[in-house]
């Protein structure tokens, strides 16, 4: 057999371990041993290596032979250190026994203290203590937990009672008292043999008593608990492999339940809310650890340093000696971990010992205020801040947020959409949303699912809540793009547009009534909240500023408006990779003209309807490029299927005839004539401007018009003229075509040259399989990876809904790909398209304008892949930026 | 420059050139020289290589250097075999220039007869032949030849007029004659310097009277026409090369038109309409090669073999010397070329010349007959049998056709969906097409558009007709299935039903009025058209057999019923490659389960549903495993969206909800709650049996009873189970779990054991990218071709029509994806798929169940790719049998 080492010890300067033995020792042992190297007073004990948990599984559930031994040997060093003996009545070592993975893994058997007790070592322990209360009390705890965790008598729904428990309120309740601690040693001893009488008549076995026995009980526990259905879920779920095993931590207990110069507590090292520089935590006298957070009895401050409260009793005025040496190591952890710490510590009979520090989990806000501080105190350098904010986290940093004092009655749930909060009165139809907004109403914008006639009122609405739709269905890719909060996808909302009313599990809801949504949680909340704007503090300027120092991969932004391109602009965006023309069509008398352009019989009709759009497409034109001077512009060319330029229902259809002087049933035959099964698969894209060319030369010729106008001004546009929906290098060529002509011909009409390219979407699979193809017409490619997405799975994104919830609740899906890039599918369509398309042209430049741009996970992939740049919408700029500034420091390229 | 040799010389036994050389000298020269070569008697002459014309576009349409000498050589050696000088009014030499590439080329400049004539060249021939009438008119031909195709003043449109006939028709009505022949001399003098003025006032230049000057400019007219855009457009839409480029055939003219004594013809070995050895073929007597075509007078039978007419005039009796030397050269080539030839022959006062041998081009009738008789006469092997006859063309003689003497009216022309022939009764509805059936009536079923609701009627219909949907849509895809004739997509269609009538360019027709549809030509007649059952000759079946002997891939069918099994079967399936359960979802009561089990609330409601439905698909199981016994039947569990087994129209909905005893709102409302924007891409696939297992159980339990029964009669019953749309490994092992889940307990219930497989349809781009991950799961893969193009493309298959026509007329896409695999994209992904589920299972069984299994060239490409089997509807597999045969004969496996 193996002559491997299985066991390490650890206590003051005998350490075997070190913090950088994280996958052998899992975090906590690896920092149990750091501890104890640099001198901070930590309780001695030994961990069981990750590598025992494979040998487990590996060799059919048992352990190694030559563990037993080295066990007993780092008990026996243990006992050494203290001059205390494991299962001695006399002089009784207890322990306690945590799990301890790589990384924190809920799911998996916990923790158990006082471990080594049975009747005859309570009476020593009390015996020597001289508080039999504390010596029965630690005697219950042990076989309470030993109980739930070992012998897994604890409920498996969390709504169900634990056997335990109802044995000790009803103790309580016999005895006429309200905690715990007002049990005497007597009610101690007889809930102690009630718990005892309740796991025989559970598992049919008496409570083990042998010290040891129950040490190995607990190890094996912790072992078996790694492949438990709900350990074995959160793995597949966040892909960590299960080879990689969990440690077991056996140390010796201290306890802050001997008596009121005890206490246990829990502590930040830096405000985890705020970031702010100061020691923040709680405690709770005469407890162990698990009193902290049952909140049975309500822990007090440390010290006064968030707020002073002369009803708290702060461990800096209870027990002074042992706060300061806690604010000295807590320093010191600081300064060696080079992170804001989260802290465990018992304090017993006035002695301080420290039980484990790990990196403390913090707001957005306080990740950014920590990075920067923590760089400015010479703590760290400008990369590692970089690295210590998740770039997710800034979504919260950007948008208004409910004030947190204030209540909410939540009375649904929805998809979260698009984040921030909003409050208003609610609206049923998008013309509505305007006349109220211009009437200077707050409005939230209620829709069974929203349609691109509707863009106008959620432009001017605070929030949009859908009943139908998945996270990247209209309203939500609409809403994120314009930063716009939204719940999606709420099926308890019943609409009923008639009466312009909803019914919300039976509450009706009337317009005009106050609503208030969360786009971050995904919450519809009744009546009115107030809400917070955001402050883009100093920090995160300064952070985002070393970002854009590091990054190697551009960040541009989706935008169709100089409104959005100015916003986009000022969350740092170098460009627009993603200029969408279609949004443009709706607005006031555009539609129509884009209506008589569709009714047109024949070519010169849609020409003449075209000339009338123009002007509007040139000024839109000239307004972006003015906004983003300098700056290169991706402009799209028309993409979407025409019918969504036409009313679908009676009331709308009957205005257009009556506008066009046509009658309803004209109306209504171009609607069917226009109708499609697969609407994302049929007529659009290029397919629009291969058989009305017309369509794409008005497009071309407003371009090349606004940026020569701007030319004249003195002002430098950089179009890059995009065509969607390529297949074939033959339908880019065709297009190419007409665009490169019109744009001689306005160029020798105004009499001023411009540079502009023109390039391609590549969002069907085939475009990106005979990229090298392509590549030959394109001077550009962007990935349209929500297109792409929607076709190598075959999932349509507004339909998906159904099923896609089930597909990530049951574990098939890991991720909704249409939020984070699918890398094993959809990636290898990227990087062909990638690698196909600069084996013809090594400089192509390459960029990514789908939803997942400003994912982080995906920006990372498409700075592997080498991509120039992603695009995302304005609000996910910063969110980009910090990504990409990330992947380069993880992946230089 | 080079010393390449340009031109090739050609005369009996003098030749430079023969059969093998057709890439260099182009089919036509090719076989000039080899006539020459085997002493069939030819008009001496000399080829301009494709070479030539190569080298004239790579040098800026200038010639070699060394062209001219071998030119003027080459003429020498003509004028010395015929003992007359070009150019030389005492003795001309004509010549005829023909264009001639590697394959027959519309679109590119013909032929231009009696080169090297002018007015004085005239008269001596006149002088010379001493008939002045065949001078001139010989001069009169050349002139308008010279001018339409070398001078270009042919008009560009078919419906405008030739400027040289406007001019002979006004001679000839002023001279008040009828035919060219009754023309004197002195007519065509006068016509010819009509034309010549003509010529002069179009092009500005005098007609060139310099024969050299004319023999350049009709060779530079053919070269220049190899780039012409139609060639361009013909050559791209064929997937020619330009490199290829055309040669050209200079040959000394012999003449038909010299008098009563001459005449020209062209001939078929053998009878291209049936294959009958008959020697059959048209002739004029005193007439140039364009007046056969030309159709002004009618040509004569060659003999009696067709049919003896006593208004005839045979050249067997007419000219039984030359026409004896015709039989005896035309059994000459034929013996030599083994093939049937396609021969154009002139002979001048009595002595006979041959211009032109190739192989025919015949019916399929003929193709099957004269291959297997050529093989039964020692001519041809049975592998050269199979590669004679084209798999496409098989198709004609599976179906009815018209009686070919019958007189059509065609009113409107729809897309050619499912071949075959049929007349009948218009009717509007499915219902009414049953009912009409049942009372004995043949009825055509006319549809906007049909869905599965309507599968019964259309299974009754003689005929299917709709006014919209693409070759690949429901009514194209299941008429093809069923073998029944369908005209699809005839926009010209208006339709009322509830008039049930529809009207076409104005003129309405009632049900009940007789229509006739020809599904593969795509036409609609009017009234009733008598109709042929097709007539599967000994012939067939034998090139079948030889067939099978030699293809390495299995053909199985598309079947969803016993009787499409047996259908397929005779036509030689060997399995099912898929059978659809969806269809048997529709018939009678069932439908009525479905609709509850849609409507249940929960799981124990579907369950209770799916109860019903189990022995109605146990028992189509078992007829169909019957009729398929010993064979593979793969059976696709449930594929389509729920909600096509609701009704959509209020009508329907109404008689459901009373069926169902709940309110028509409730129908409505489910039906909006399962309306899918984009259907295609949405709930359904595995994706229905993952969100519902019960479903998937009660199918598989259905598969798996049916078996049992059988295996317990002693029948061998091989269900393969497929599922449907994985996109992801974890989908098939959700699905596969229950499955096999569900069989064993099937098998012990039963007590039987039978086999079976679980596989999956490899039909998205994501399975096959990760076929690798999948094939862990699968234990065959069937390629669904359809969606797999869909999706790999972005084209809906019942929307594409819009635009799809477009970009195949507009050499966008050389072929409608969904008839032709493309192999450049959607091929890519099935090799991926291939090698990377064979890299995970060598022996994985492997086949293709889309439309594409019964195209030809697709079945190349699965047999290139290493498939086992192709699998196609039952009318298509005689086709993908031969298709198979061949491939194995050009790629041997």
């Amino acid at each position: 057999m193996s002559s491997k080492k299985y066991v390490y010890f650890f206590a003051a300067n005998q350490s075997e371990g070190k913090a950088e033995m994280k996958n052998l020792l899992g975090g906590k042992g690896a920092n149990l041993a750091e501890m104890c190297n640099i001198g901070v007073p930590v309780p001695p004990g030994f961990t069981l290596s990750t590598e025992v948990c494979t040998a487990y599984y590996d060799n059919n559930r048992n352990y190694p032979e030559s563990l037993k031994a080295e066990v007993e040997a780092a008990i026996a060093k243990t006992e050494e250190v203290l001059g205390k003996k494991f299962g001695d009545p006399k002089n009784p070592l207890l322990f306690s026994v945590r799990s301890g993975s790589r990384v924190s893994m809920p799911g998996m058997m916990d923790t158990v203290l006082n471990l080594g007790i049975n009747e005859e070592i309570t009476e020593g322990l009390a015996a020597l203590s001289g508080n039999p209360r504390f010596a029965w009390d630690s005697f219950r705890r042990f076989v309470q937990m030993y109980g739930d965790v070992v012998l897994d008598l604890k409920p498996a729904n969390k709504e169900d009672e634990d056997p335990f428990e109802i044995i000790l309120e009803a103790k309580k309740e016999e005895k006429g008292v309200e905690l715990d601690t007002d049990l005497t040693t007597e009610d101690l001893k007889e809930i102690v043999s009630e718990f005892k009488a309740e796991i025989k008549k559970e598992t049919g076995h008496d409570f083990p008593e042998d010290p040891m026995e129950q040490l190995w009980g607990a190890m094996s526990a912790v072992f078996g608990s790694w492949m438990n259905d709900r350990a074995i879920t959160y793995r597949r779920l966040n892909g960590i492999p299960s080879e990689w095993g969990t440690a077991v931590n056996v140390q010796a207990m201290v306890y802050g339940n001997m008596g009121d110069d005890c206490s246990t507590g829990v502590a930040f090292t830096r405000d985890p809310a705020t970031g702010k520089k100061i020691f923040y935590g709680e405690y709770l006298v005469n407890a162990q650890g698990e009193d902290v957070v049952a909140g049975v009895r309500t822990p007090q401050p440390l010290n006064d340093s968030t707020k002073s409260d002369p009803s708290h009793t702060t461990l800096e005025k209870l027990m002074p000696k042992p706060y300061g040496d806690l604010v000295e190591i807590y320093n010191k952890l600081e300064q060696h971990y080079k992170d804001m710490q989260d802290i465990e510590f018992t304090i017993q009979q006035g002695k301080l010992w420290m039980l484990q520090t790990r990196n403390g989990k913090r707001t957005a806000e306080a990740a950014v205020r920590i990075a920067v501080e923590m760089e400015k105190e010479g703590l760290i350098d400008k990369n590692t801040a970089i690295k210590r904010v998740e770039p997710e986290q800034l979504d919260h940093l950007l948008h208004p947020m409910f004030d947190p004092n204030a209540d909410t009655n939540i009375i649904a749930k929805g998809l979260p959409a698009s984040p921030g909060a909003a409050t208003g009165k609610i609206v049923f139809h998008a013309e509505d949303a305007e006349e109220w907004t211009e009437k200077g109403e707050d409005v939230i914008l209620v829709r069974i699912e929203t349609s691109p006639e509707d863009i106008a009122g959620m432009h001017v609405a605070k929030g949009i809540l859908t009943a139908r739709g998945g996270m990247t269905s209209h309203a939500a890719v609409v809403a994120r793009g314009m930063g716009t909060c939204c719940v999606a996808g709420c099926a308890e909302v019943e609409i009923n547009y008639k009466n312009k009313t909803m019914s919300i599990n039976g509450k009706v809801y009337n317009e005009g009534d106050w609503l208030s949504l969360d786009g971050s949680k995904g919450e519809v909340i009744e009546g009115k909240v107030p809400t917070i704007d955001p402050e883009l503090s100093g920090n995160f300027g300064i952070l985002m500023s070393w970002a854009d120092e590091v990054r190697h991969i551009n960040v541009r932004t989706n935008a169709d408006s100089p409104h959005d391109a100015e916003v986009a602009r000022n969350f740092g965006a170098e460009g627009i990779g993603l200029c969408r023309t279609e949004h443009m069509f709706f607005e006031g008398d555009r539609i129509k003209a884009v209506r008589e352009m569709i009714l047109a019989d024949d070519e010169a009709g849609r020409v003449a309807a075209l000339a009338k759009l123009l002007p509007y497409q040139r000024d839109d034109f000239y307004g972006i490029f003015k906004a983003m001077h300098d700056l290169p512009v991706t402009v799209r060319t028309l993409d979407p299927p025409l019918h969504e330029f036409l009313p679908h229902d009676d009331e709308n259809q009957q205005i257009m005839a009556d506008e066009m002087g046509i009658t309803l049933e004209e109306v209504k035959a171009k609607v069917e004539a226009l109708h499609e099964f697969n609407p994302m698969l049929g007529h659009r894209g290029c397919r629009l401007g291969i058989t009305y060319p017309e369509i794409t030369e008005m497009q071309a010729r407003a371009i090349i018009e606004a940026a020569c106008d701007l030319k004249k001004e003195g002002i430098n546009a950089l179009p890059e003229i995009m065509i969607p929906l390529i297949g074939t290098k033959a339908e880019l060529k065709d297009q190419k075509t007409i665009v490169v002509d019109t744009a001689n011909k306005v160029m020798e009409e105004k009499g001023v040259k411009v540079d502009y390219l023109v390039g391609t979407m590549i969002e069907i699979p085939r475009a990106a399989l005979t990229a090298h193809e392509v590549a030959e017409e394109a001077e550009f490619f962007s990935f349209g990876t929500n297109d792409l997405t929607q076709m190598a799975f075959g999932y349509s994104r507004d339909d998906a809904g159904t099923f896609l919830k089930e597909y990530i609740s049951k574990g098939i899906l890991a991720d909704d790909p249409f939020q984070t890039l699918d890398q094993t599918g959809v990636g290898q369509l990227i990087e062909f398209g990638v690698q196909r398309g600069r084996q013809v042209k090594p400089d192509l430049k390459i960029g990514i304008c789908g939803e997942h741009g400003g994912d982080p996970r995906s920006v990372v992939f498409c700075h592997k892949v080498g991509m120039n740049y992603v695009s995302c919408s304005p609000y996910r700029v910063p969110i980009a930026r910090l990504a990409a500034a990330q992947a380069q420091l993880d992946f230089p390229a």
